[in-house]
C-alpha cells in the first residue's frame, strides 16, 4: 500500500471538506498524519492534545508544541497559499487552498492519579481518558469522527502485546481501520488513515518534508512492554525468522479485527443484572465467553480475564457443584435457581 | 490442571473400556501417553505408526521399538497383572488389569516424494500422509477416535508458526482437544488428552516412570521454523517478558480454537464450482474470506493463502473492474455475469 493508494481510499470514506476531529500527541506519528491530511486538503480539523502530566514540564511542552503547529498552520491557511511540499517528488510545490481554519481543543488529566485511583495500568488510563476527552469534544463540537495516527507497527505491537498477557481473540483484534465507540453517550468513529503504514515510512515521510515533532509524546512509550517488544522481541523476530514476520503478524491482526468486528455483533446483549443459564447454555463456548465477558463489564466488573470468566462459565457446567465463585474487585457471582447473579 | 483433573476429565468422555486408536511415533509424548492410558485401564487400543521414511535405518529403528513396546505390553496385559508404576508416588504399585489387548498397525510412506509430488512441505506432507493412514486404519477396523500425544508446548509452537506465517485466525486454532476430520470418506475423531499439559511435566512423568522411547521420533523436528521456536523463540521471549508467557499464548490459542469451532459452522457450504456474487457480498467480511477459503479449497486450488483469497475477493467490489485474478498452480478466478468460477 503506498501513500496514493490509502489517500485514495480515505477520500472516498472521509470527504476532506467535512469538519473532523484529530488526536495529535506531538510526536512524530501524529504531526506526519496532521501535516499529510492538512496535505491532501482536509482543513476542517479539530486539533485534539490531552496533556497527560506524566511528564511534568516536558508534558507542557508538549501541548505547547502542538499548539504552535496548529498556529503555523493556520498563519499558512490565512495566506491563502498554503506551502507544502509535493507529496512523494521531494519537491516544494505552491499549492492553493481555499482558506481552514484548524481549531485546538487541549485539556489534562492527571493520569497517574486516575491509574491508581481504578486500579488501571498507566498506559490504559492514559488511553480511557483520550477517549473520554475526544468523546467530549465530540460532543461540544457535534463532530463524531476522530483521526488517529496508529501506524502499522503499533497493530503489530498491540497485537504481541494482548497475545502475551493472553487477551484471548477479543484482545488480538484491538485496532480497525474503523472502529466505533460509544463513550458517555457519545458515538465516536475512531479512524486509523495510517495503519497500514510502517513506522520507516512515516519516518521517511517526517524525514522528506522536515517535519518537527516532539521526540517523546505523551501516548508512546507508556509501557515497559511495548518498548521491549519495539525494540527487542521484533528485532530479534526478524533476525530469527524472516523479515516478513511484521507483514505476516499485521496482516493475522487485520483478520482477526474484521472476524471480532462481526462475532461482536452476533453476541447476545446483557443489560440485565441477571444471566439465564439455559440461555448461556445454548451458546457455543466462544460466544458464552463473549457473552460473559460483555454482562461482566456492564455490570461494572472491573479487569475481567479469561480466569474469571471460565470461572462463572463454569456455573453453567451441569457437573460442577459450586455455586459461588469469587472476581476481582471482592466480588462474587452465584448460580441459583436457573440463574446467575453478581454480589 | 494435573494428571488426576486431565483423568477425570477424558474418562468422563472417553470410557476407557471401549476401543481406540492411538498415534505412535517412539518419541517421548506418545509413548508416556501410551503408558499413561493403559496404566487407566485403557486396554483395547489399537497402536498406530506409520514409518516417514525420512531417516533411512533410524525411522526402521523407530518403527520396530514402537512394535516391541506394544508386545511388551501384551505381554505384561496377558500375564494379568499389569505392573504399572503408581502415578504420582513415584512407587511401584502392582494393579490388577483385566486381560487386554493392545493392537499394533504399521504403514510406510515415502514423505519426501509425496511432499515433493504434492508441492507442500515436509511437515504438511508428513502430517497428510499420518492422518489418511489413521482415516484408513480407522474404517478397517471399524473405530473411529484415535489419541494423539499434542501437548500444550505443541499447541504454543503450532500458534507461533502459524502466526509468524500469517495464516490469520482460522490457522491460529489448528489443535483442538476434541476435533473431527472427515478424511477420505472416514469422520475421524481427533483427542489430544495432554494438550493442557506442558512437555516439562511429560518429561517428569517418563522420568518418573523410567520409560523408554526413541530420541528422534519421525513427527518431530520436521521443521526447522518449530526447532527454533521451541529452542530459541519461546525461552528468548520468557527471559524478555516473563514466565507466563507460554500460558498466556496458550490460553489464546485454546479460545481461538473453539471460536473458530464456531466460525466454522457458520460458514455456509458452497461445493458449487460457481460462486454467487450477491451471496458473497450479503456476508461480513470475516465470512467472505472463510467461504472463499473453503471454495477455493473444494475447487481443489491448493497453498490458498491470505493474498489468493483478497484476490477473490476484490472481484466482489463494485469499484474494481478487474474480472480475472491469478491463483496458485497457474489457475485463475474469474468474474462474469454476477458469478466467479474458476479456470
Amino acid at each position: 500500500m503506498n501513500w496514493i493508494q490509502i489517500k485514495t481510499k480515505l477520500s472516498r470514506s472521509f470527504l476532506p471538506d467535512t469538519r473532523y476531529l484529530i488526536g495529535v500527541s506531538g510526536g512524530r506519528d501524529s504531526v506526519a498524519l496532521l501535516h499529510w491530511l492538512i496535505s491532501l486538503g482536509y482543513k476542517d480539523l479539530t486539533v485534539c492534545h490531552l496533556n497527560h502530566q506524566l511528564r511534568g514540564r516536558s508534558s507542557e511542552a508538549d501541548a505547547r508544541f502542538v499548539k504552535r503547529l496548529v498556529e503555523r498552520y493556520n498563519q499558512e491557511l490565512a495566506g491563502n497559499a498554503l506551502r507544502l511540499p509535493g507529496a512523494r517528488t521531494g519537491k516544494r510545490s505552491a499549492r492553493h487552498a481555499t482558506a481552514g481554519r484548524i481549531e485546538f481543543e487541549l485539556a489534562s488529566a492527571n493520569i497517574r492519579a486516575l491509574a491508581k485511583k481504578q486500579k488501571m495500568s498507566v498506559e490504559t488510563a492514559a488511553r480511557e481518558a483520550r477517549y473520554a476527552f475526544f468523546a467530549e469534544t465530540a460532543r461540544r463540537r457535534n463532530c463524531s469522527t476522530i483521526f488517529v495516527a496508529h501506524h502499522a507497527d503499533d497493530l503489530v505491537e498491540t497485537f504481541l502485546i494482548n497475545l502475551f498477557r493472553g487477551a484471548g481473540s477479543a484482545g488480538l483484534s484491538a485496532m480497525r481501520e474503523i472502529s466505533t465507540r460509544r463513550i458517555d453517550g457519545v458515538d465516536l468513529t475512531i479512524v486509523r488513515p495510517v495503519l497500514c503504514v510502517w513506522r520507516k515510512e512515516i519516518d521517511d515521510y517526517v524525514g522528506e518534508h522536515r517535519l518537527r515533532f516532539c521526540e517523546d509524546a505523551t501516548n508512546k512509550n507508556l509501557t515497559p512492554l511495548r518498548n521491549r517488544i519495539r525494540h527487542r522481541i521484533v528485532p530479534y523476530l526478524e533476525k530469527t525468522v524472516g523479515r516478513n514476520i511484521r507483514q505476516n503478524i499485521w496482516r493475522t491482526a487485520i483478520i482477526a479485527a474484521d472476524e471480532e468486528k462481526w462475532i461482536e455483533s452476533e453476541v447476545p446483549d446483557s443489560a440485565n443484572a441477571v444471566l439465564s443459564l439455559p440461555k448461556l447454555r445454548a451458546l457455543p463456548i466462544a460466544l458464552q465467553r463473549r457473552a460473559l465477558l460483555k454482562w461482566l463489564r456492564a455490570q461494572n466488573v472491573s479487569d475481567v480475564g479469561f480466569d474469571a470468566i471460565e470461572r462463572v462459565r463454569s456455573l453453567a457446567d451441569r457437573d460442577v457443584r459450586i455455586a459461588k465463585v469469587n472476581l476481582p474487585g471482592n466480588r462474587h457471582a452465584r448460580r441459583r435457581a436457573g440463574k446467575i447473579f453478581l454480589e
